[in-house]
């Protein structure tokens, strides 16, 4: 069976930046302790939506350090080693839980051209040299790669990772990927990344939810899952078309690169909702204004997320 | 104009390993010194074809140490920073400028997803804290991203890069590149990375060429691009379609991945060929064994590369 | 609101074939019977499941004459006008429903390349010139294009298009256009591709299925609809589960194309189950044999399809 | 060998439209005759360039009839018979040839999806039907597969295929196919799609070029395969800088999609220079307008092709 410990709402948290690009550790300190107080059941730091790929390995292990002081124990810290191949995953992981994570997340080989066989190699070499619990990470759209459903499962019967984050956008593929990880006696905690289909998720056996989104707005998140844990989807769908409308805020930036256009409007609502003092992105990105932080806000309002 | 040492046959430096995956330093210096006295006009080391992917900080430092020292000023040393975001890249780039390299060679942001205008400010970036050259290195098939001629041109007409590598197998864009690098007062260096067409893109004015197959036969390059420049096209032909036959080791192993394949088949020619005693690939990637090595051995006794 | 008529569980119909290739048409006519006294809300004939591809203008026009007349008008006839461009797919749709179709079904252009405006008017002139409803097919698998949900709800609002079918993949796109639909005031029927879902589409507001798998079992998918409408998510995923496990018969087929591991594992097992007599595929796609065809014989089994 | 009356000068004709998108028979008439009597070596009809994609089948052999009425004998006319797969490309060629077609171009499979080996036996069946020659299309960016050196010199020696022309954009396969064919006694003709690298792929190895941008000025195409033929590379590149030059009114559309940016151009172009009466497209692209084709006149006054 699969740990325990991982389930339920886990968000990959946002990054605040000083104006000078720097890490705010005050306010990450803050919104950590808002989201741990606010009922979530773990918390994923450094993936895409930190703002990991902009940081340096220093910065990386700072952050852990701040998170995992501030989580204390209360939930687990996991902590994104995206790197490019197993030699440097490992090197990259065993900093992460030194510096206090409880977990580490690996994509499949960036740059490098790597078959399905090398792929799970790359697995089993990160598990052998770092002593920690290793979740895969399936995001095609940066990796360009996907993760098959049966790499997957046999990972986990093998005991190389415990669970896997999908944003592979192919709940086709998640699906099929639930049913073979039940049908091997359910090895692996299987997370949605998809904000936007959290209920149709736990309805069909997702193990838990990475969601962007509730950085901006945690506490409609709790309410949906355990909505749909008591198997209420009538409140679950509620509070999920609530989200969904609420998620648009990621698309006004038409041409706008996807980091900016995505990362960007969370860190812009969450500075209108006053959860961080600052929406600057990690050099090079620009953080989003004029019209589009504009739409953005009038989007906040008419979801009744901004009160005025 | 652009720099004038950068020019002419740069072999991305293949990466001998001894059998347990270590770097062998002393097989490595004798490849560089083998590519010095054969006349190369400088090195590119830790590139795809190094196997960079799969090296840690350390080791790339290492063998950066261990080239520049062996080329001891005689020919330019080109370094690859292959990292994520211009943070990454920038830190990296300073480590192996300060272990002995002359320049640098940064891809665009990876696993970053970034539009045209925060590409351009990545390489200004890295060239405003790293102070030394500039390469751009266009690699779509590792990166997933195309760099445009405009956005090249005007990097290099600021001054920000004074050359690129094109690994794009777009030679219709690096056409376009030539015309319009020329029409901006040739502020770059452009190379060609495909090894197959040198001694067309030398008609239409290529600078250089990183061909990676020149770690196995590089006296066949040296005529070639001799003949090339002294204008004897029907020369540079039949060198080239000399070393296209010998290229075709590189399509030998069907199935497996792109590094197995394309360097593996570097590295079982150079084994083949006497130039290194190992051909181990860096891990999760396994050396060509078996009829493939077979069939790539017929094919070095064909071209005439092995003499029995 | 959208058209009543367009609603539930509509079968891409797969099409029967002698072994010399041409149609069977006695097959197809008791296969449709099949469907439509076993309880499906309407047929598409001429999707990809029934190879539509493949098939010339004239064999085309001869099963949609074959399928509406089988149908005798007690479900909806939905034809698929595959073809290049608008002039082309208005031509071949004015066939299709001279033939008895009651609405037909465009992609965007195929080999083309244009725009999303170009995409919006080539709908629009479909629409013009054929006096019947019209469905937007969004399968970029095979158009190598995506249909943004914003121009597929402009399209329902002009009166362009009374429906789609999705079989992008991408249900977070979906889910997307389930909720701008509404707001839209539900123009268009909006129907899933995606049969391994249909419990999570149904639950948060697909209108129907385009189910290939529902060729094979069709009473499942009977019950499956039938309980998620009732709200009973528990029976409809007892259902879902079975199917899924069933449609593992896809994936058999490693290494062959996609049209020969999916719909030929479809004939197969259709040909198994007694349905069809023979599972020739049109040329050039040859049927599955071998121990490819002996382990989807061994899927039927083991999920209880086939008895013995 | 292959077939003596392919090869050289080729181009794929535009085709004239009236103001209403209906064919104008007589300017097309006269294109065609300013394009044999300017020394063209075979004529290119109802490809991409032609806006195949957008006419129907009458209106395909109606331009066919044209062209070979008025080039009476004088080259060869190569028609393309664009259709997603062997049975549609087949009847669709065979009308094609009716109308006076003395070849017929045909691409992978399209919509459908085949591997190789489907791919191979679509040209064969495709051949068997047609009694003409036949050429493969290879145009990835159309029909999102590439053909790969193998299955195209393997065709040719059975006899299935006479030639190629490669719009892949991939010049580095087009130099190995180059090798290929040369090691299989030459059964193909093999033909450039990319005008602005003419130069460099006469001096290795090309039998031909099909440019879109003769259509604009055939006779500085006459004078560099002239040139190159006869060795004379310094001629040669010469006239090849100056066609990329005007090449670049294809990259002005920015935004526009590929059909509006390319073709438009060059019918733009053509109504400049006097050759065509109107730059209408095939609906739904619009022609070029506003300050794009304000620029797109800059271009053609700087490179000297329109005078005032």
């Amino acid at each position: 069976m699969s740990d325990p410990r991982f389930h339920g709402i886990v968000p990959p948290l946002v990054t605040p930046l000083n104006a000078d690009g720097s890490v705010n550790h005050a306010e990450l300190a803050a919104h950590v302790e808002h989201m741990v107080t606010g009922g979530v059941h773990g918390v994923f730091a450094m993936g895409s939506t930190g703002e990991v790929a902009y940081l340096t390995d220093a910065e990386r292990i700072a952050i852990i350090e701040t998170v995992a002081k501030q989580v204390a124990g209360r939930v687990p810290v996991i902590a994104g080693a995206i790197e490019l191949s197993p030699a440097r995953v490992a090197e990259a992981g065993r900093n992460l839980i030194a510096a206090g994570a409880d977990a580490i997340v690996a994509t499949a080989p960036i740059y490098a051209i790597n078959d399905q066989a090398e792929i799970a190699d790359h697995f089993r070499r990160i598990r052998e040299r770092v002593d920690a619990p290793l979740f895969a990470y399936d995001v095609p759209v940066r990796v360009h790669r996907k993760l098959s459903p049966r790499l997957l499962v046999d990972l986990g019967r093998e005991g190389v990772i415990v669970g896997m984050k999908d944003s592979s956008g192919d709940d086709v593929g998640f699906r099929r990927l639930i049913a073979m990880n039940r049908d091997a006696g359910s090895p692996l905690a299987l997370f949605t990344g998809h904000e936007v289909v959290v209920d149709a998720m736990a309805l069909v056996g997702a193990d838990g939810v990475v969601p962007g989104l509730a950085n901006v707005d945690l506490p409609a998140y709790v309410r949906l899952w355990k909505a749909a844990k008591e198997g209420d989807y009538a409140a679950a769908i509620r509070e999920q078309e609530y989200l969904n409308r609420l998620f648009e805020i990621v698309f006004v930036a038409e041409g706008r690169s996807g980091d900016a256009a995505g990362v960007g409007a969370f860190k812009a609502a969450m500075k209108a909702g006053g959860l961080i003092s600052n929406a600057t992105m990690a050099y090079p990105v620009r953080a989003l204004d004029g019209e589009v932080l504009a739409r953005i806000h009038e989007i906040l309002r008419d979801v009744g997320y901004l009160k005025d």
